[in-house]
């Protein structure tokens, strides 16, 4: 640290993402990429704005957010494009929670949400999931706080059924509950059709999972007019050209192929049954998941020891030390091939440790 | 603004970019772009990465960064790279200054330093400039204030010998300084060298204009070890993931053809001597500019009326409606054959009204 960093932020943990080795090839299953690559017409996309990176892009991605609009079934001016979800998420912390408007949000759920707080100085609730993981809704419904869900939640993959959600939403008019569906392609159902019902409902999605794009870092939010007008007010206060022309472009271009990406979804979601089931037999408890990660457990061997002897082998999980799932592994979902080579792996180390 | 907008920012005048028209052709010499197209070689970068955007970028964007750090001479950890020189500097702005931290910086100036300096509730000192539009180093010297100064300033177009920054900078040393040098590299002289010797400067660049990539979204800074450290607390604290697969890989190749884009600077620096010097017989005051762009003003016409008969004729420029500069207009330089357009253009403007 300088001794030039503002008080304000010197007691900041910053966030830390899954491990990305640059160097070596590990079959990666820690940080919920997808197995297939972009479609063509992205790659084509692309190649046609590399020709014009001389020239700024849309502050208002105009083209990218009325398609988003297009395929959402809502208006343009309910949607905002950001680079990647980590970003409208954290505008949005700016812009409707403070010291008077505080945050709750589950304690077990995505690790940065702790960070966008403490670097905004606002105040939070980690409301404890149940002994299951799953969130109680109840402990949400009018509690005068503005909310954060992920649904599905991560890590454990559990899906919040719509009629929760909107319970949630409806009880606390006065607070504004953002539901975080980075994960909702797979299997869950989205919030955006009651963004018209509830002036309180923010949605932010991403590019990264469902749509092959983790690095072209493409997320979005959906919610009423004067909800994204205030997001444009900080994004047009911090950095107005925060797409860039090849992002915009691939992301267009992705939803013009929009059956090619959810059909990928459609093919995670079953080989994540067929890697859960084949993972039971082997002794793991794998919680249920609507993601495009399980995340399990087993008595035969401890989180950390099955991460690291996996690791040894070419396969990268994802493991948190946090005590409540340190038990756990969080393994994302890729292709057939890769998941049988993941659960043949796993019953190899069982094996050769227990024998 | 909906009902839900914190307190804090609901005062926030967020930042109005240029003009960036996307429907209809017009010649663009409003936001300082270069009017080359990227190296064949970034094209070639890019095309390879749109084949595995499924895949993260790497949040260090370690060799991105180890390029810039041998192209300037610095080591790789006194580099950050940021989604445009925007972002590095309103990370600056939140790490360095605050209440107690005061910043200062030219009255006549980049407009986006009073929106970060607001956004992030940072008092700030807009120091004048004097008659001529210079800074005058003097009231800068020892005002134990953080100070950020532009080299070449916008839209002056001005250069501060460094002799001058470096006594700044050395009669400040519990400040920090931040010289921005988006436009150094068409003829003013780089800060970067002092860095070793200074541990309070900080100097910010920018790929977006003499390395045609102002669509792709890749500024950098370079400091000390310890304020690169900072940056990277708040860059982990808010997104990541902030440069996508493209445009490092774009930022990449634009160093290793570094000599195309320095050659284009240079045909930028004669291409702006020579339109200044036919502005002038046209009885234009121009003021000697370091920059890629001019910002001139006539007595035979308003600034406001050049601007809008030359864009009813198809050409943009970028007019300011502060009262200090609104005679003038500030001028993007083109190809010679672009500036050859302008002048004779506004020759038949002059003209037209004349006669």
């Amino acid at each position: 640290m300088s001794r030039f960093f503002s008080e304000k932020y010197k007691n900041l943990v910053p966030y830390v993402p899954g491990e990305q080795p640059q160097e070596i090839k590990y079959l990666k299953l820690n940080t919920n990429e997808s197995p297939f690559p972009p479609s063509k017409g992205v790659a084509e996309a692309v190649a046609a704005e590399a020709e014009r990176l001389q020239l700024y892009s849309d502050p208002d991605s105009k083209e990218l957010t009325a398609k988003i609009a297009e395929v959402y079934g809502v208006k343009p001016s309910q949607v905002v494009v950001t680079n990647g979800s980590d970003e409208v998420l954290n505008f949005a912390f700016m812009a409707f929670a403070d010291e008077k408007r505080p945050l709750a949000f589950p304690n077990i759920t995505y690790g940065f949400y702790t960070v966008f707080a403490d670097i905004n100085h606002i105040p939070y609730t980690e409301i404890p999931l149940r002994c299951d993981f799953t969130i109680n809704p109840e402990d949400y419904t009018g509690i005068n706080k503005n909310i954060v869900i992920p649904n599905p939640n991560a890590p454990s993959g559990y899906e919040l059924p719509l009629t929760d959600i909107e319970k949630i939403v409806a009880s606390n008019p006065d607070n504004l509950v953002i539901i975080d569906e980075a994960y909702v392609d797979f299997g869950a159902e989205s919030a955006v059709p009651l963004i018209n019902k509830y002036d309180n409902l923010f949605v932010t999605q991403t590019f990264s999972k469902s749509r092959s794009m983790a690095g072209a870092r493409l997320g979005f939010g959906i919610a009423s007019e004067e909800l994204i007008s205030d997001i444009n007010t900080i994004r047009y206060s911090t950095n107005p050209y925060n797409i860039n022309r090849m992002t915009a472009a691939a992301g267009y271009a992705a939803l013009c192929d929009n059956d090619y990406y959810m059909k990928n979804c459609r093919i995670i979601e079953e080989n994540r049954e067929q890697a859960a089931s084949e993972l039971k037999k082997l002794g793991f408890t794998v919680l249920p998941s609507k993601a495009n990660f399980i995340f399990a457990k087993s008595e035969r061997i401890s989180g950390e020891k099955l991460y690291t002897e996996l690791k040894k082998r070419g396969i990268l999980i994802r493991h948190f030390d946090k005590e409540i799932i340190r038990d756990y592994n969080r393994i994302t979902i890729g292709t057939q091939a890769q998941m049988e080579k993941l659960v043949q792996t796993v019953k190899e180390i069982l094996e050769e440790q227990e024998g």
